[in-house]
Formats: C-alpha cells, sequence, structure tokens
C-alpha cells in the first residue's frame, strides 16, 4: 500500500488544496491530509476548527485521513511509511519554495519523495491569505472555499474586529 | 470617456509610481491616483501625508484625481465606472504577485481589467520599502522621491527614534 | 480617439489570442492586429491566409481593423498614431521576452507604451506553436481554434507530409 | 496496479533522467520509460539506439519497460491505463514549459495527472543537449552518462565529422 | 590590493555561507565578512556571537577579517576601499531580490561592484533561516553549520523556550 | 596577478558587453576577451570580424587582450591561468541559463570560477541578436553599438539580401 502525505497549515481549506488532494487520491492508496501545527504562528482559525474543515470537506473521499502534527514533517512521514508528500504547485513563486523545503526534506530524510502536482488552472490565483484578506474586505468568497468556511469566517472576522475595538477603548 | 485607476500603498510615493502614472495619463481620458487605505497595516505615513504628496507630486498632470478608499479595489472600480486598473511592472517577482491580484480581481469584477505598464529602467530597483530604508540609515534619496518627500523622512524617522528612544528609557 | 496596436505572427491565431484582442477593444478606441510579417521566418500559413482567419474571428467586433506589415513595430505605430502597443502575458517566460522587446520598442520610440494584458486562465498554456504540434499529431483543436481554422490546420498538414513524401521519394 | 509513464526524447539518456526513474519506480507499480519519436526533428541518435541505452541502463530495476511511441503522449497514456506522467523538474525554466506541456495534456486527457519530482541536486545543470556539446568539444561527459553512452557518443561524433568534411570535399 | 566584502547577517553562518567566502579569497587579496547590524531587527544571536562564529568558522584563512558594522554597506565600501561587494546566488529568488539591493547600491555608490557567485548546488537550499526552523523542531543540522553553532543553536533554543514558558505563566 | 576571461560570441559586440568588459577590468588584473568559435554556429559576422571589432572597441583599456579559441572554455581557462570567468546578468531568463553553464563548468574545472556581474540598467533588454534584428529591418541601433559596427552591419545586411536574391533567382 502507497501512502502519500498532504500537508499544509489550511488556514482555512481552500478549493485550491481540494482540487489537489482529490488529484492525490487518484493516485495513492491512502492519503493523509495532514496540518504542520506551528505554536510559534498565529493563525485566523484553531486546529481544530482547521481539521474539522478539513475533515468536511473531505468526507466523500474514501482513502483519506485527516490529522495534525507537532514537528518535523520527516519524522511524520517515517510514522506512517510513506513514499511521498504531496505538494500543489501554481506559480514559479510557488515553485521557489517549494523547492527549497523539497531538498531540505530529502537532505532530512532521503526516503521520502517530494512530489509536485499542477493546481487547476481556475484556482492558480488562490491562497488561503487571499481568502482572508478578500473576506476581512467583506468580499465574497463563496467561490473559493465551502459554504461553511465562508460563513466560520465572517463570524470569526466578526470577533476579531470586535476583540479590536475592545483593545482600543 | 476611459476611466483608470492607479492603486497602491504609496508610503511615500516615488518617482517609479510617477513614472508609471504619466504614462497612464498618456492613455486614458481620466486616471484615479488612489490609496488603499488598510487600517490594519501599519505605515510611516498617514493617509493625509500621503494623499497630499500625492497630490503635490501630480499638480502638473490635467485628467488626475487623487483619493484614498477603504475597501475592496474591486468597489472601488465599479464606483468610478473605471476600464482598468494600471499597475506597474519592474521584474518578475513583480509578475507573480500582481498575476495573482489580477486574477482574484477578474474573479471578483470581470467588468474591470488590468493593465501593467513598464517601470521606466532606471526606476526598475525602486521601491517605497528601499526608500524607508536607505533614509533610515541616512542615505540621501533626493534622486528616488520628491525633495518635500525626502524632507518629511527626515522628519519623521527623526520622530521615530526619539519615540524608540522615550519607549525604552 | 486612443489608437492600440495588437502585433503577432497569428500562425494560426487561437482562442488565446482573440481573448486579449477583445479585452484591447473595450479600453481602446481603435485597435489594429497586424500581422508582422518577417519573409525570413518560415511559417505555416501564408500572411493571406493567417489575415483571413484574423478578419473572420473578429468580424463581430467593431471597432477592429486587420492588416499586416513588413518592417518595425514602432515605425508601423507611428504611422497609425497608436498611444499603445497591447500585449498578452500568460506566465513569467513570456513576460521576460516581452519585457526586453517593450524596452527595445521604448529605446526606439518613446511615444508609444506597451500595455500588458492577462491572458484569462484557460488559455495561459495555449499558443500557436503548441496548436501546430498538437494538430501535427492528429490531435483535437477544436477547444483552441475557430472551427475553419480548425479544419484549414487539417488540409495544410496533409499537404505538407504530401511535399515530405514527394521530395524523399 | 498504478502505472505510470516517464516520457523524454533521452539523445542521450543521462544520470539526471536515470535519477527521475529510479524515483518514480518507488512510488509507482510500473513504469513506463517512453521515447516520443517524433521524426520531424533530427535527434544525434536513432530511436534504436536510445532505446537500447535505456534498457540498459535500467536493467537492475524490476518494474520497468522501455519503449518508444509515435503520437500524441495522452493517447499512450490512454493506451497504457496510466494514472500518471512523470516528469523531472530541475529549474525555474524547466518549470514553466512543463506546466505548458501538463496543461495542454490536461485539456487533452484530464484522467491522467502530470506529476513533477525534484532532480537530484548534483544533476540540476544536466540534460542531454549539455551532455552532446561538451562531448563535441572532446570533454570527459563520463560522470553524467554511462561508460557505453559515453563511448557511442564519441564514435557517432567521430562519423558526424566525417560525414560534415565528406561533403565539404 | 584587490578588497571586497562579504555582507549578511549571517544568523546564524551556515556551510553555505562559507562556501562562498571561501570562493572570494581565491579572488580577491583581502575579504572583509561584515555582518550588517541592523538593530530594528530582532535576531536569534546577538551580533557579538554571530561574529565569534564566523570567525571560528574562518580562523583558517589568511586574508580575511570579520566585522560588523551599523549603517549602509556601501558608506562600508567607501571605507574599506572595497572594488566589490560578494554575494552568493542559490537560485532565481534570491536572484531578484538581489538584483535590487545591487542596483540600488550602484545608484548610491556606482564605485563598487556588487559580484555575484554561485553557492555549491549541495547548498542551493540553505539558509539561516531554514537552519534555526529545524532546529527549533528538534532535527538534526550538523550537515548545514559547524558543530559549534549546532550546539549554540540547541542552548538558544531552549533559553528562547524557557523564556516563553516564563511570560506566559 | 588575477587573470579573468569574458567569453562570448559576440556577434557584434554591443555597448552591454562592452559594459561589462570595463567593470570587469576594475577588478582583474589581466582580462582576456575570448571568442568561442563554435564553427557548427552559423555567425553574421566572421571571427576575424568580430575580433577586429572587440579590439577597436577596447583600445582604450590596458590589460584587455582579445582573442578566439575553439573548443571547451575550461580549456582556455586553465591555459590562461585563469580564477574567474566573467558573464553579465540583465534578467532572470539569463540567470537560468548561465548557472546551468557555470554548474557545467564546475563539474569540468573546479579551480575556476564563474563570477556574474550586472548590466547596467539601461543595456538590460541589449544583445547582439536584438541588434541584428533591428538592423534588418533598417532600424537606428546607434545608440547600442560602436558607429564602425552599425556601419559594419549596413553592409554585411545588404550583402546578405543580395546573396539572398542571387539563390532565389
Amino acid at each position: 500500500m502507497r501512502v502519500a502525505i498532504c500537508p499544509g497549515s489550511f488556514d482555512p481549506v481552500t478549493y485550491g488544496h481540494l482540487d489537489v488532494i482529490r488529484r492525490a487520491t487518484k493516485i495513492f492508496d491512502q492519503v493523509y491530509v495532514t496540518i504542520l501545527n506551528n505554536p510559534a504562528k498565529r493563525t485566523l482559525f484553531t486546529v481544530e476548527e482547521r481539521l474539522e474543515f478539513l475533515r468536511r470537506a473531505t468526507a466523500d473521499l474514501g482513502n483519506i485521513t485527516c490529522e495534525y502534527f507537532d514537528g518535523l514533517l520527516v519524522d511524520y512521514a517515517r510514522q506512517k511509511n510513506a513514499v511521498a508528500m504531496v505538494r500543489g504547485l501554481r506559480a514559479v513563486s510557488d515553485f521557489e519554495a517549494e523547492f527549497k523545503m523539497a531538498s531540505m526534506n530529502r537532505n532530512l530524510n532521503p526516503d521520502v519523495e517530494t512530489v509536485f502536482m499542477m493546481t487547476s488552472g481556475e484556482y492558480a490565483f488562490l491562497s488561503s491569505s487571499i481568502v482572508r484578506e478578500v473576506a476581512s474586505y467583506g468580499g465574497d468568497v463563496s467561490n473559493w472555499v465551502p459554504s461553511y468556511v465562508a460563513e466560520a469566517l465572517k463570524v470569526k472576522l466578526r470577533e476579531r474586529r470586535q476583540e479590536e475595538r475592545d483593545r482600543q477603548s
């Protein structure tokens, strides 16, 4: 059985991520979608919220497990006996950052390959940070994330603004 | 009448920005130079100061209006009946970021085109952040920004250092 | 009246070209779609055939003239009193080549701006040479070019193969 | 059983190609290494010679078949029931060309994914054309290709020079 | 005597930096390895610690002086009568940032050239920030930095985590 | 004495080349400007003509020798006891091709460094092929090459056209 990992921060998951995840399930027998939890980095959604979104969005796919992990990705890959880590490529800027990360990971663990798949053209511009930014201005993100994520974004951003106001007053 | 928008944060305006703005006025009938005001982002100059610099720097051009705006650029474009948003391209790294932004904006509002113009070669390296950085070390920025901006930078950076010292003592 | 030029070799015109041409007609009052005829370069279609395809493909657009031209693009732009030359950008590799050409043209004639527009995402990979190559293997190109171009490609490529066989026997 | 294809022109196969092929065999159950035979393109080695080099170089790997094919890659992939086409990425310039090809192939056959793997750092600069060029100047290519390929290059290039001389005299 | 400067923040020095420094000493008579000390930027190691690492790592090289400097690099270059500033290039993303910096520096002081050297392929992915990140997860960085730096990283990161805990409790 | 090589095909030499050559003479004690003569590649000017242009264009510089060479650049560098080969960088596309060539050369001869210098911004778009193309359309190239090269281009291109006509009739 060939195991692959789709790692990311998924803050929140977008249709771009889901496009790559779906392609990965066609090639590998078992796919772990794994939130790399970095306690030092501030995220909009908690790791539990992000995990819940991922599980709901991939519920129709059979060979997927959603998890989170604190630590080095290569250690996680070893635990899971993964043959590959799957990353989506959208553009040249992605490529360079991904290339460095893949080289670093190969250096740390030569037994796991990084495998790149091309994001569908219609999502080439899409990223979690663009979703958060457009939502923060009240823009419509329903073409880019599942409806329950779009809804949660509204609630979360309203809370954030309220906190901001409370802090300033 | 063909209306275009030159959006940016202009913190502060440079001769690179002004080069692109000037080119835009040769192609469009009316050009709005618009500061995208993001209250969450900390800037060196206030929006009023940045607007004042822009107005002074474009005073000799007839078909220009300088404004600021809070919100999504595509909504602003709709309000102004703009056919185009004009962006300067200096290098590949610009191109990628601009490409994502333009794709996002086309997705949000297909009626407005993003139009790219090439910055003049002599300003290919210039950016507001480079101006701020060189000025912070006491470097001479008078080839890169109008004299009143260079002067204001000195005053502003002196204030900042004083604030820093006050906070530490 | 603001005049723009959409130059190219259009061997043959694709839906990617037509996408950029259509966007240009929304921004400029009069658009010249101009085949740059380089007698030294061998093309699949003659300049007359390419012109005929362009005229047919843009027949529904009011403010367009299709022509061909031998010589330097900047001289042509001067003749037409054009304020801009419009080029589509698909990817970073385009950007670099276009950037060099635009710099050269600005150097030769500072009165005409090169203006870049983004090709629609679905045509980001498309080029005349890809159309010719896929057609040469009998692949289906009807999603990429108008039906009469697809038909003409079949006929032309059959002729070419026949010529090849005649030469070898 | 998951089938993948490693397509290329392999004129001649290099240690860079073999590095990617080897990685592919760790991820897929069956790998077809396939020479895309384009009769219109002149190559240094015949398709039979190239196939022989590939077979010899991959003889120690169990799940590999070396073949050649005339036609569209996507048709070949369909015949073989392949889930993926594997391509090595060395640098940004590769990425762009590969991205276009992968988009084109996805457009022609959405059932086959293009999967990119990173060439090992030590072969990042290596290509068949660099091997041919260095060999043509009498340079040592034994670090870059198997010894029998290096030997065949010497013989072939000597023949070519002789043909050249015969033609000129 | 031809003097060159290898500027950087070296937080901490890596084998990638040392590779470029070593190459520079083969080309120039005297090399200053200079920490650009920016008090506004928070670093992991103090400037004294970073300087100590650099001195120890370059102790076997004769024509090297390690120093730090507050201010504009071009002023420092003038003081040292340097003909060149040496920078390592690893990838395209580097190139763009370096290109902007070199243009800015040439604009500020045309007498000093920026000279780029290629980092050895095996260190193409390596950077101080990657070393810090991997070390922060307990990963092994002994292939990327001298042993005393690896050791110091462990101690420093343990202190940081303790400080973090103290602040939270 | 530190020796460097500026290799190229110089068909013909441009002000961009001369800009880099001039910078090189400020850093190295002796500079060889070397035409890499590849008999298989067709050039516009003969190697003797190209050498003559180079000699005339660098006559005012003391520490320069202009030569041509058939063979591998690394062998030439060894003969000359060169510590460096100097290449101008204009843009990202240059960078990639140069990076591959430098890696190949380091692999063939680790004793010679490739050193990159930035072409002056005003020549960022300039290349021999652009000069030849613009001249072939009768465009003015006097800002890009010395006057005697511009003159020789006119003569040479007239001859070529005449040959072409003779062949066709």
